[in-house]
């Protein structure tokens, strides 16, 4: 197990090497997953319930809110299986749940599920209908005033149609971003995907400000991290974004954010930390757009190109860094397919 | 290395994953151990120092207060073989012991050994002869102001006799509790134990108090951590009572007490933590018949029907959610046992 570094250097998680984790997952629902067949999965039925199920199965190794697993969605929970799998070999020391817009509350007790008062947000191809400022505000707020017992955080992302939203979000705040959904071959939906994205940016002019951008086309994860990178720095706090394309476009959005009130930011505690994936030079192409200097890793265990999500990428370099063995963790991840 | 769920949910224990441990070891003797022939052991000559070297050695792998370490005494430290291959794979942040009533005290530099001035019950077929209500005013008083770096605590015991106390007190309280002695197939002193209960049992009226049944069939440990489980609830104390009918019977004596002030108990935050054995069920039937709910978990881990001491139910459930490799483990142990 071990890790590459995408851009700057190794320190920053070699420093954290041994150190204490907490782990929170921001769940959220754009309606743009109910696009017909924008998904690749053939049942979408059940994926506003995706964000909801990954809590649960992190948390409890249950899935309290599906009664009948069909092998769809045993597929749909892959990463949260990855996720799950280092924290059984490895705890993280905390666990908590933020409801970003959530369709089902998860059943979890004891966890910390931190409520925000937001509601899914609409299709992107209609407009998002968000309250992109309250939401951003919301996320500043936890983020300054969030406090934790541990060295650090591993703030990673469930948030289903994100994929569609960040890439949209990033092209509405004026980003080269073109080669990530090409990237997957197998995906059926390309199409329809760009098609919505391109709906939604004809929805907003390109001299509108960047909150009503993401009032658009944007969706609540993106935004409300966005709020907590930002607040975070205020109190010194250590966060591993975990996660790919949305988690290089929150820090877009950090940089478009400060850009338009002429901020800045000591992004030195940040980091960006994903699973192995060809895509990874284009989360460089991204992140190279920032004005302020970044540090991004990728774990080096071969996912076969599954999409990062639940924050497993940053799980794996958690595990890398915490001693698990890699023999061991690839049969706990058998271990828990098979359950 | 897993757990099973024996009444409640797994969020408990999931939660618990990756956390901190207080690991508490309150040992006592009860003078029903003298009893001709009522041990399992061939030698009992030594079965009142078992408690203060289950100390000794859960501490520091010693048994400073025992100069031959024969087989026989190897048997009776089984239990805490495990606990310790545990702490060493995975230490526990810190042990305490608690004296409710020692023969010998423990020889222990640094560790905490608090004391509470109590002395060995007498045997339970003459009256234990205990002052009951202040025992469990030592454990309220205990428990109220035990403060903690940790997340959790881990509460075991070890109390010589206090399989047969246990059952006397169940059933004292009117409790349903006739197969945990039964089940010990080998155990030659089976009648011994249920006749020495009998006579217990006859000494007690019907509709003597919670505290004087208590005083005259019980022992200083159950008593003792009753109060500290009371005491515990008032500051949300985590705890985990290490253990099969010992803690059980401890559960059913805050219900009792409970009942007869007509009180009340938020047992969220407390969960019963066993080994594996077929007694379990009985436990479940012990435990279905409180007024308040429970969670109770067993390890998965094979300890052949060992019956569950010095916690070590516990430290192997404390095992599975820490990511202790179940092969180690079976190896430290073998080692530990060669030693």
């Amino acid at each position: 197990m071990n890790f590459d570094t995408i851009l700057g250097s190794v320190d920053l998680l070699e420093y954290l090497r041994g150190k204490q984790a907490t782990f929170l997952l921001a769940g959220s629902v754009s309606k743009t997953s109910e696009i017909s067949n924008i998904l690749q999965s053939e049942n979408s039925t059940n994926s506003n319930l995706t964000p909801t199920l990954n809590a649960e199965f992190l948390c409890l190794k249950e899935l309290k809110s599906l009664e009948n697993i069909t092998k769809t969605s045993k597929n749909i929970l892959k990463p949260v299986l990855i996720t799950r799998a280092v924290h059984e070999l490895k705890p993280f020391s905390n666990i908590e749940i933020l409801d970003l817009g959530l369709e089902l509350k998860p059943k979890i007790n004891y966890f910390k599920v931190h409520s925000f008062d937001i509601k899914p947000s609409a299709r992107i191809d209609d407009g998002a209908k968000i309250n992109a400022m309250e939401i951003f505000q919301k996320g500043v707020e936890f983020g300054t005033n969030y406090e934790s017992k541990d060295d650090y955080i591993i703030l990673s992302e469930s948030a289903i149609g994100s994929e569609i939203t960040a890439v949209a979000t990033a092209k509405a705040l004026g980003y080269k971003c073109d080669d990530f959904l090409s990237n997957c071959v197998k995906d059926v939906s390309r199409d329809i995907k760009n098609s919505t994205i391109e709906t939604a940016l004809n929805r907003i002019q390109l001299d509108d400000d960047v909150f009503t951008k993401l009032s658009n086309v944007s969706d609540n994860t993106l935004i409300f991290n966005a709020g907590f990178i930002l607040g975070s720095t205020s109190k010194n706090l250590k966060v591993m974004l975990a996660g790919s394309i949305q988690m290089a476009t929150v820090l877009l959005i950090v940089n478009s954010i400060l850009e338009s009130m002429q901020g800045a930011v000591d992004s030195s505690n940040i980091a960006l930390c994903t699973s192995k994936n060809k895509n990874n030079k284009n989360i460089k192409r991204l992140l190279d757009q920032l004005n302020f200097p970044i540090n991004a890793y990728s774990s080096s265990f071969d996912s076969n190109e599954l999409e990062d999500s639940v924050g497993y990428g940053a799980a794996l370099c958690y595990a890398s860094i915490n001693g698990v063995n890699k023999k061991e963790l690839v049969s706990k991840i058998d271990s828990l397919l098979e359950e």
